[in-house]
């Protein structure tokens, strides 16, 4: 696999932050072993949790992949373990040359991205549900 | 521009529904002319806007382009006009020849569906922070 041939090892430790969100996307990351957690803030007041990865191959920070460039979620690690460290500046340079490879790479995201847009939506049906039943009761 | 020679033009006119949530997504579209709403239905019981295409270029139905080819929102016209339709088949084999093209086209869809699911999660940031000033007023 060409990726691995750009992709350094890092361990994590319950507790550290791997990016956050608004900041520039500089790398894209693959989990190993361990959690990591997905977080947004609201107004800056309290976490809202977005996601727990567990599964090995999970990859995260993936908004280092196209403009701007800037982490949308924050990353915290929830359970000790490694991932993988992929610089976006790397990987693009993969993609350009191997265009078999990033034809893949941005199929897979797309459809990760469409996934986690039908569960948002879904999250915003319950909300809405909720409001039209407290309206009309 | 390779994408024209696989794309038919069809005129639309309002209230005619171009294709529902949950069936098979056989065909993409782009907006040449007129407006086109993107909805979802909450549970069968009302309809709940995603949002409004009225630039020409926009494209919609894209969740045929990746697996599990079904159709994430329903897509009505809201103002006549016209429409290019592209068959999920012929588009897929273009991407395959021309795998330039097939970056560029997931490459663009990718950073749309970026863009949408940050919107998706201000929405739920905004019900979120209702929900928290309620419990906190």
């Amino acid at each position: 696999m060409r990726l691995a041939g750009v992709a350094g090892e890092a361990k994590i430790e319950e507790e550290q932050w791997l990016f956050q969100e608004g900041l520039k996307a500089e790398k894209i990351y693959v989990l190993k072993e361990g959690a990591v957690e997905l977080i947004t803030r609201v107004d800056g007041d309290f976490e809202l949790p977005i996601s727990m990865l567990r599964q090995p191959g999970n990859c995260f920070g993936t908004s280092a992949l196209v403009e701007p460039h800037v982490y949308s979620l924050s990353a915290r690690c929830a359970e000790g373990g490694s991932i993988l460290v992929i610089r976006q500046g790397d990987l693009h340079e993969l993609i350009q040359e191997d265009r078999d490879l990033g034809c893949t790479v941005m199929t897979n995201w797309a459809e990760h991205l469409l996934n986690r847009l039908k569960d948002n939506r879904q999250q915003l049906k319950i909300h809405f549900k909720t409001l039209f039943q407290t309206m009309h009761s």
